[in-house]
C-alpha cells in the first residue's frame, strides 16, 4: 500500500465518521496536538478540544445535510499528506483540504478547511502542470 | 528571532507582495514543489505554475480590492509553520491559512486557502483551549 493509498484511506475514514456523526471515531482520526480547523463560514478553531467540540455541534444539528466527497488529489511529502477533494453538501460544492501527518505510523488529521466554490469544477482545474508531477 | 517571528515575517512578505501585485516577489515566497492554493470561490490549484498564474490573474484584475490582514495566530512545529489570519477584502472577512515550510533555512509558502467567514469574529474564537497551549 503506497503512502497515497494510506492517506486516502484516512481521508475516507474521516468522511465515514462525519457521515455517521461518530464523535469517537472523529476523535481517533484527529491528532491530539497542533490541530486547526476552518469549517465553511466559521473562523479558525485551534486545539483539539475546540475542534472536536465543533464536530459535536455539527453532529447535533438536525439541519445538517449529508456530505459527499469526490475528485480527490493527494500530495504526499514524507510524513505529511494533503488531500484535496470536493465536498458536496446541500447542493453546494466546497473545496476541502484535509492535512494528515504520520504519527507513530498512523495518518492523523492535523488540519481541515472547506471553502465554497463559486464556479463549476472542471477536472483539468486540479491537475498539476506537467513540470510539477512528482 | 523565534520561529514564530520568522514565520510571521514570511507571512507579512506574502501580503506585501500581494498588495504590490509583485509577481516576482510572490514567486520567491512560494516554494517550488508540492504547492497548493485555494483562493476564495476557486477550486484547488496544484503546482507552482498553476498557483503563480492565478496570482498573475488576480494582479491584473482591475476590480481586485485591497486586502488587509489581522488577528494572526501561528502554529510552529519543526520545519512547518501555519499562520491563520483574517483577511479583509472589499468589506468581506476571510479565514486564511498560510502554510510555510522551512526549506534551506527559509520559510517558503506551500499552501494558501482563504474562506469567507459568515459570522462576526470574536478574538476568543481563535484562542487555543488551555490544554493545547504550546
Amino acid at each position: 500500500m503506497t503512502d497515497e493509498d494510506s492517506i486516502l484511506a484516512a481521508n475516507t475514514a474521516y468522511y465515514h465518521a462525519f457521515s455517521k456523526a461518530d464523535i469517537v471515531g472523529m476523535s481517533a482520526i484527529w491528532a491530539e496536538d497542533d490541530v486547526s480547523c476552518i469549517h465553511p463560514g466559521w473562523p479558525v478553531l485551534i486545539g483539539g478540544q475546540n475542534v472536536l467540540r465543533s464536530y459535536g455541534e455539527i453532529f447535533r444539528n438536525p439541519l445538517q445535510e449529508p456530505l459527499e466527497h469526490q475528485k480527490h488529489h493527494v500530495i504526499a511529502t514524507g510524513d505529511d499528506g494533503r488531500v484535496f477533494c470536493v465536498e458536496i453538501v446541500g447542493g453546494m460544492a466546497l473545496a476541502a483540504t484535509n492535512w494528515f501527518k504520520r504519527i507513530n505510523g498512523a495518518w492523523r488529521l492535523i488540519h481541515h478547511q472547506a471553502s465554497p466554490i463559486a464556479a463549476p469544477i472542471e477536472e483539468n482545474d486540479i491537475q498539476p502542470s506537467p513540470k510539477q508531477l512528482n
